[in-house]
């Protein structure tokens, strides 16, 4: 069994050592696989963004615990889901909206947490032991009541414009890729992206086809059309960050 | 069997990796388990702090090798120790003073290192090969003759001057929350806490009570109490780092 | 069996969780082992010398997964290797310089790669799944033809000049350390260390003989001379980066 974390907590700290350490301890052999503890804190969208590219690459059955979390002790619910064949285990916040089906249940059963739980670290306490009891073999049934309710944010998708297309940027990755919301499909054969007072009209199928200093786009890993420059950093370069706006026009209906 | 490793190696150098290697080399199947390795150079009191905050929550019989070594190569011991049903293995420099009670060894046997012993990296030449030669079953008393005179430092503990309590702070946490040497015990019910200019007399239980922008005090997941801004860094907006002095004290005394 | 990973994909993008997860799809049960994902973006030599520094220290049969990959969608070519017991696959740009002998073939099996192939992310679509397969018992063989025009880029050596020898600095660790590419023979027993306007005449075995503030040499772990401060970053005080010049001679010859 496979149990991966995603989280915003860093590795200074003890917190991801601590969920690994009760892992291990309800479910001895279980693989425990780190995604990302370097989401910047609080960023719901950054976690749902990197879950929803990630989980599908694992087996089907894999537990995918999720702690972005800064409702933390208030009100919003532990839940766990099943979707596409894999289990998710995290707060109601949103932070699964790019996974979600419809099989989400609001995790109540305490004989599934630690004895003591805080308020303040439910990763801890409540979701590495219920993902370790599930990995175990507790069926999903098992944490607590199905709910219809569960929080969605849908990503933000482009939107028209007279005759243009309104894009935004999703993600800046480590290479300094902007990762935009725009798929090929939204790119006219004739298209020119306006960026930061730049406009890009080439788009390429790999980064070695550019010519050295060239912006240009490209349709990235995760399938969303990506803003670069050969070898260097585009967002370092155009000084856009996540949420800056991209516009798309057809050339031709440009004149 | 798990081992963890907790160092101030980072992640760029190969220092982890080779651990791993020598690990796995002697001790196949084990699972090794990463706390930290972004412990502040050469800095014994955090490693103090994070192996002390993390390793109860791991089941027992899990090896901690800890590796934070300002010594490496002159006089100081390479010592394992069996504590609370778990057994850690590093310098004897007062990285362990949270966990040890007195069944410690000094760490002699030269059959349990690999066949060179560097004078600049234990790590890979002496914690890591006794780490997995007792995972896969060599018993702690193996490695070399008990000692009683193992380095002990306490963590700072607060101290009364006058009417007040005097603590300090032990650490900065990822989100900038204050962790202070404060228990929940050491607050009276009216108290008032004066850190870097600022008054703190509310304690909340979870870190959604709070206003936007109010500072509060919490007691957090380790116990001890933290210094917070709901979603916010505490730590930047108040300037203060680790030792800074907090002042306690009783409203009512207080006039 | 034990695959492990270094990229220069950070740990803020999903990549290596999406790796891991490819990984674990196709070979259930191994054993991945993160040797470090912080390698500069696209410094081949960087990834050529945390390769080579370290997988030495695994078990032979080990796989070792390197994607530093600048050149990705062009026409260079994915290999795997095997040499020393080991095996390792990435991009035919000189990442493995340090290891290959000349056994090396060129991926070419489609059987062995994801469904489809993207031309920026070989991490995911063909080095992972061709690992996890060899893992899982394929032959190295059945990855495609046998070649003989590996790439090799062998690391900078140093070079006499007159009566000096010139290095470089080949890296700076985590902890400041300085380290060259001069080896324990290179240095005559009255060397002299020119450096940055600093002279270094002192080689210490241990970084504990040192006094608090003096410069001195020390063989570092990976078998090259540092240049070291105690307790203190060498390369913030003297101020030097990778590739940085160093000249050696001998005191008698000096005067």
């Amino acid at each position: 069994m496979i149990i991966t974390l995603t989280t915003d907590f860093g590795l200074s700290d003890p917190f991801v050592g601590i969920m690994k350490g009760v892992i291990l301890g309800i479910a001895p052999g279980v693989q425990i696989v780190d995604i990302s503890h370097d989401i910047r804190s609080y960023d719901i969208i950054e976690g749902a963004f990197l879950i929803e590219s990630t989980y599908k690459y694992f087996p089907t059955g894999a537990i995918h615990v999720v702690v972005v979390d800064p409702g933390v002790g208030s009100a919003r619910r532990p839940i766990a889901a099943a979707a596409h064949g894999h289990i998710f285990v995290g707060p109601d916040n949103g932070v699964f909206s790019g996974v979600f089906e419809n099989e989400v249940y609001h995790i109540t059963n305490r004989r599934l947490f630690l004895d003591s739980v805080s308020q303040t670290f439910h990763g801890r306490d409540i979701f590495s032991p219920v993902a370790a009891y599930i990995a175990k073999g507790a069926p999903i049934e098992s944490v607590g009541p199905r709910i219809l309710d569960f929080l969605k944010r849908p990503l933000p998708t482009p939107r028209p414009q007279g005759d243009r297309l309104l894009g935004s940027v999703l993600r800046i990755d480590k290479f300094g890729n902007v990762i935009t919301n725009l798929r090929r499909r939204d790119l006219p054969y004739d298209f020119s992206i306006h960026v930061a007072g730049l406009e890009i009209t080439r788009l390429y199928s790999s980064f070695s086809e550019a010519e050295p200093g060239e912006f240009f786009a490209i349709e990235g890993s995760a399938g969303y059309i990506e803003l670069a420059l050969d070898q260097g950093s585009a967002a370092d370069k155009l000084k856009v960050t996540r949420g800056a706006e991209i516009e798309v026009e057809s050339m031709s209906s440009n004149h």
